[in-house]
């Protein structure tokens, strides 16, 4: 038996475009046909219906950059120096996160997620066995990338954890999570556990992945200016070019890689970049934030680099809203080139749609509303006033549309959010576990003296 | 009878700071009393509760720029070159508007508002007499200020318009209603106009307005960097420094004009509107989009500038969200200036409640949570998955919260909106009339020729 939404608006992102009156009709878990309500009605007469009468409804949004365990600091401290945040406020806190404390985090991420529309999440965080991100995602009945990030000062540590984080994990929770090798950042892996991370990444693949599935890299490149000179001062090498030129040097580019933040680029690391199918995950609200710079996004996009769209961190942010990002995203690159026609409304819906899910190599299955694609979907909500009236649904999408607005949810062909009501999880017993392991957090670094 | 919120954490606002456990007490439209509920409960043991446990209790939010009526026009047309946006866009359509769909898209601007925690609202239209925008703001029960805009090319309706404006509104509405005489810009109103209008308002202030309740000036200054050449090519006026000196060397200047803007100053600008009591209102959402640069508020805040948030009409923004407004305050500043500990949430907070009050000169009454102040203030739902973990409140309003966390809503001691029901008008009705408005609009554009 399957499900049909009907009456809606629905905007495929797929060559097809936007269907008014228009139905999606999902059997399991995945999209079986799409078209006009009338007919949809009559080929499927007795499929249980979602009424989406006044509402719009779109691929699930994709977030191509998080750290999904630290919503748990959501808020802890603000407006402070980059050095100071880090070494005063933010470094100290981690040290005590456990398994279960980024169990907890992932776990708010994945409702916040839910509830904002944002089906799909690129994470980055610390891999330990039994309480992890990938636990909760899976539980929450997310999809999922979820990585271990790779530092040079622990290897053997992360290539236990790489082991059994694909191990455990990737291709689980019927598809939903997917797996991916993390190294830091240029200026925390050094060239020969780069080079490494690239044959234990092949390794992964030949005993774990799949050409459908593939195991795949995610890393942060280029978020400061003073990306080279920390490069520099950890492993004493004097960088000719870019950071991107660097890497290529080291031979470790690939199509399969998603780059966050690509702030500070040469020309050559543009270049470098599509030649090397590198996908990029742009961070708006953090950058502006951590005061990291401004991505020349319209310049990539030029380019032909494939740029999707990234909330980053609860620590930067300070929330999961793909809403807010494509907003600020289509703001910022209009005014910082002062020119008012980059990035529109439709370029940047794709950023979050169809190029998100390029940029993890899952467009066979999601980013679009196509048949046979995975049913990941969101139906928004336009009878609100800040929704009226209606000239242009995907203006409304990109400069009007809040997360709020997100009236139901379907991932992976069931239903986790219904007007607005959580079915796979008890969001009040979340919120209390979440204030409770903060408590108890904050206790154990307040005893650590 | 009186009403109490009582349980909540009170941002006051004020030099009292922030209260735990705390109330507000309200009689009529004044608050009469503040502090811990225990001791509240105790002096008023009768009046009706409103419990705000869990819950955060702020002054309501002040836009100090938009033009209510335009969100009418919300998704009609983005994304396009300034002029062409203007000509072949916006202008024609609003050529069409009657008063009726100023007074509709006054209404929907007013639900927007109320429903985002928006108590006062400073608006700048044309003003017509039976339909209005202060009508629609007097039916809906918002604050605000509203103004009729002044041009060269229309000074005898602005003559005429302004004295039916103050005759009509000024004042009125259980004091909810001021108004303001609005000279479009220093390019539109010329230098012998701009300074009839200082006397007009003179005038109007000495046959309808008082020393607590003046009429004001609300006007558009140095929004783009071309201002002084189209300044010179309207008036055939030649600048020697910045547009406010020009202004200033008209001897127009005062305490009492809220500049919206700002963009593009000098430092000598700065300091005259320093010097002469300029209030400035910043609307970052609308300078990125339309693509005219990021205004120095850094530096007027360090001279000493009142610097208070807007909008902007809807045309070029597309809501009316000071949460939104604020969090890219917080972040644009920061990117920008490349200092992430500027604007910190603290300061974005008072710059759209108490600093926002003083632009309007309204401060005496609105802005902070005191004793003998106007009952307007929004309650915030913080049981929602992102805004916990709680470590900040303000953190949390500036960075994490969103117009739908507003939960209840007092403007004049009046509940607006109980638990997200609105309760003076029926916003049903509203969306129909602002699609039924919008379809008989763009009706007569398509006649036109």
């Amino acid at each position: 038996m399957g499900l049909m939404i009907s009456g809606g608006t629905v905007l495929t992102m797929s060559p097809r475009g936007l269907i008014r009156e228009g139905g999606v009709v999902v059997e399991d878990d995945r999209i079986v046909d799409i078209g006009k309500t009338t007919g949809l009605k009559r080929k499927y007469p007795s499929y249980e219906r979602i009424g989406a009468e006044g509402k719009v409804v779109i691929p699930g949004l994709i977030n191509t950059h998080t750290h999904a365990a630290m919503s748990l600091l959501r808020g802890y401290a603000d407006d402070y120096p980059l050095r100071e945040w880090l070494e005063r406020w933010i470094w100290p806190l981690e040290r005590h996160l456990t398994g279960h404390d980024i169990y907890v985090g992932a776990l708010l991420t994945s409702v916040e997620s839910i509830m904002a529309g944002i089906t799909t999440v690129n994470t980055m965080y610390h891999y330990i066995a039994n309480e992890n991100e990938a636990r909760a995602f899976s539980e929450a009945g997310l999809r999922g990338v979820v990585g271990h990030v790779c530092f040079s000062w622990r290897k053997e540590e992360d290539r236990k954890a790489l082991r059994s984080l694909a191990g455990d994990w990737h291709g689980k929770a019927e598809g939903r999570i997917r797996v991916s090798v993390d190294p830091h950042a240029p200026y925390t892996v050094d060239p020969e556990y780069m080079r490494e991370l690239r044959e234990i990444t092949r390794d992964l693949n030949e005993s774990h992945g799949s050409p459908e599935a593939p195991i795949t890299w995610h890393t942060h490149i280029a978020e400061t200016e003073d990306e080279p000179e920390k490069i520099k001062q950890a492993f004493n090498v004097t960088l000719k070019g870019g950071v991107v030129e660097y890497l290529d040097s080291l031979g470790v580019l690939g199509k399969d890689i998603l780059a966050a933040h690509c702030v500070s680029l040469t020309e050559r690391d543009i270049k470098i970049l599509r030649e090397r199918g590198i996908k990029v995950s742009h961070n708006p609200v953090s950058n502006l934030k951590l005061a990291s710079g401004i991505s020349p996004v319209p310049k990539m996009l030029r380019e032909g680099v494939n740029v999707s769209l990234g909330t980053d961190g609860a620590s930067s942010n300070n929330v999961s809203d793909m809403f807010e990002v494509m907003k600020l995203t289509a703001l910022l690159h209009k005014g910082a080139s002062k020119d008012p026609t980059l990035l529109p409304a439709e370029e940047v819906l794709k950023m979050t749609t169809i190029n998100g899910a390029k940029a993890l190599l899952w467009d066979k299955e999601i980013g679009s509303l196509e048949i046979g694609k995975k049913a990941d979907l969101v139906i928004l909500d336009f009878n609100k006033p800040h929704l009226r009236p209606v000239y242009n649904e995907t203006s409304h999408l990109v400069y009007s549309a809040r997360a709020a607005d997100v009236d139901t949810v379907l991932i992976n062909g069931r239903i986790l959010m219904e007007k607005r009501e959580l079915t796979t999880v008890d969001a009040e017993k979340i919120l209390e576990e979440v204030e409770r392991t903060k408590d108890n957090l904050l206790s154990r670094l307040a005893s650590e003296g």
